[in-house]
This record gives C-alpha cells, structure tokens and sequence, in this order.
C-alpha cells in the first residue's frame, strides 16, 4: 500500500499501485494519474481500459522480422519496395520507429527484444538470434547492421551476433560513433570524443 | 497519430495516445509505457485495465464531505473518534492524503474538487460549496478552516467561503504561510519571505 489507505478508497489504491508499475512514474505520480482517472467520464475510462486489453490481445509479433505488429507481417516487411537484402538488427520496436523517422532507410529490420546481459541472466536463446540466422540461410541477404545502442550489453550482441554471422558470408557492419549533430566539443564526454577522433574521415 | 504509424501497429498507437491523455506524460513517454504495457503478461495487462474501469465505476463521493471514497461515507466521516465540531476544507482528495499523513489532524474534511476560477469558467455554483454550508447550517460545527492552496484561486476561494460562513456564526480559520520546515532564508521567494515576517510570533 502506497498511501495512508484509511483515508483513501481500496480501488483507487489498487489502481495507483498499477501506475507505479509502470516505468519512471514515481509513487507521487501514480497518485496524481489515479486521481486523474476519476476525473475522466465513464467513456474515456471504459476506451482506456479497452486499449490496454486491445493492444495486449492484438498485437504480436511479425513473422519475419519480429517487430511489433497486429497483422500476420508487419508493414516494413510486406512493402515491396523494401530492399530485403539489407538487414537492420535492433534491440526493440522502438528503435525502428527511430529509424523510420529518419525517412532515408530503404532495408528492412529485425528485433531481437533485449541485448544478450549475462548478469541479468539474459542469454543468446532468449533474444531472437536463432531467427535471424535463419532469415540469412533461407533468403538472399547481402548485409547486415548491427544497430544496437553504444552500452556495454549493445557492443557484446552486436560482438556476438557477427561472430555468428561471419561464416555464413553476410557482410556485417556498425552504426558510426561519433559527434552528435549540433552537439558542441565542450559537452561531448571522453569516449564519444575518442570515436569522433578514432573514425574521422577525410574531406 | 503520434508516431510514425506505417512502422507500428494500430492498437499501441492507440494505446500511446490514450498514455498521452495522463497529465505530464508526453509523446515519448507514451509511447515506451505502450511498449512497457506490450512486455507485461496477459494476466497483468487485465489486471491493469481492470484497475482502471473499477476505480471508476466503484469510487464516489462521501455523502458528506465529498471525499472519494468506496463505500457511502468514508472511513474519516464513519469514524466516531473524528472531532465533527472542525472542519477542514480542501481543494481535492489528494490534499485531505497529506493532511492524514501528518497524524495530527482529528477533525473531518469536506473537499470542494476545484477551486473558483473565473478565468477557466468555474463558477462558486461548480465547486462543492453549497453542501459545506448545508452542513454548517444542520451540524454543530465551531470552526472550519480554509485550507486550499496559497495561489491566487486558492486565496481567492478561501476569502469567497468565509465571506459566506461567518454570518452562519462558525469561526473561519486559514492555514499559516511562512517559511517551509527545512528551507533556508537564502533560498526563500519574496512574498513568502514577507508572509513569515509578517506573521511573526513571540518566541
């Protein structure tokens, strides 16, 4: 119990408790967004109740790729006009929609749902590896970016996952480390300035 | 549509948007409690938008003080220790938690849900002050102190009920403003620095 519950309504500390799960809400906020609930009108509550249960029932993931999505493939991988030969690893769907944004992207994706982190027990058979060796075998790739975020657990996949990858004669490659774009020297910390340093190219 | 839609499917869309409702959450924070909401078991999902539809379909006010509560008067107005003789009005039922939270209060509340606002439309006829009065008027109330929030509606709201409870022969009571417990001088605004002057005591 997250409140003096005397004083409060049993439901509204079960549904506070349900916020507080959620990341980056504290257990000031949860109580905020419960009482902000009741504020809403019966419709509102009964639509935001509905998407939870929607999405949850809905959504699964793509049969080729693994992305998020509520048809059988997901749309990156049923455009035509997708370049299927280029292979984008991510760790989650969220990264794709980074991707997208960028609108310059033409390849297609696959999602490995979570980084290879021996201390967190997480090892190479519960992210998606397996399927995506067997996408290489089964069709005509001709590279692969390992896209993982620039941690400790996205450089040991992206390390992993190519060392796998190798012998099937894929070529593998890495996004590029270095400055920020309209980030300042000043600001930029020892290891970013190092790869800027390490990776420049000539002009 | 707060994301670039053709990557994502529909129902987190939709489920994002309705995260992005809540006060201070955003586009972006929307959309990682959809993926969060996505990475919970089925039972949790249900769970959670159960918790939501029963808040809001269980919880209304105590028929007398206005409180939420889940019963028909609430655990402060059914306890026979509670002083009936003072009451503390207050702007919604988050505020009546804080006052709880001290163990130092034992008279009863009676909550207004909203402060009297002419700039945003509410009217004193849109906040619970008609059924303070009728209490005042039927009980035998000796003191009722006004404890909205020091802005310019909570002011604004205490002097407007006061003017209508002292002809009813209550004493009519404000919190005190002054330096908060644990603050430093140096650190102080004016007009609090100015209301702890002012309302300085013999020591």
């Amino acid at each position: 119990m997250i409140f003096v519950a005397n004083s409060t309504a049993l439901p509204l500390v079960l549904l506070a408790e349900q916020f507080a799960k959620l990341p980056g809400i504290g257990m000031k906020t949860a109580q905020r967004l419960a009482y902000f609930v009741m504020s809403m009108s019966e419709g509102e509550a009964q639509e935001f109740a509905q998407a939870i249960i929607n999405a949850h029932s809905t959504v699964k993931e793509c049969s080729v790729c693994c992305n998020l999505t509520d048809g059988g493939v997901c749309p990156v991988c049923s455009d035509d006009l997708r370049d299927r030969t280029v292979i984008c690893v991510v760790e989650s769907p969220k990264d794709i929609t980074a991707f997208e944004r960028t609108n310059e992207y033409k390849g297609v994706y696959h999602v490995l749902h979570g980084l290879i982190s021996p201390l967190d027990g997480i090892t190479p058979e519960q992210v998606r590896i397996k399927e995506l060796l067997e996408r290489i075998r089964t069709g005509n790739v001709n590279e692969v970016i390992m896209a993982t975020n620039p941690t400790v657990e996205g450089e040991a996949t992206a390390m992993y996952v190519s060392k796998l990858l190798k012998p099937l004669g894929v070529k593998v490659t890495r996004l590029a480390f270095g400055l920020p774009i309209g980030g300042t020297l000043e600001f930029a910390d020892e290891v970013t300035l190092f790869k800027a340093l390490e990776n420049r190219n000539e002009i």
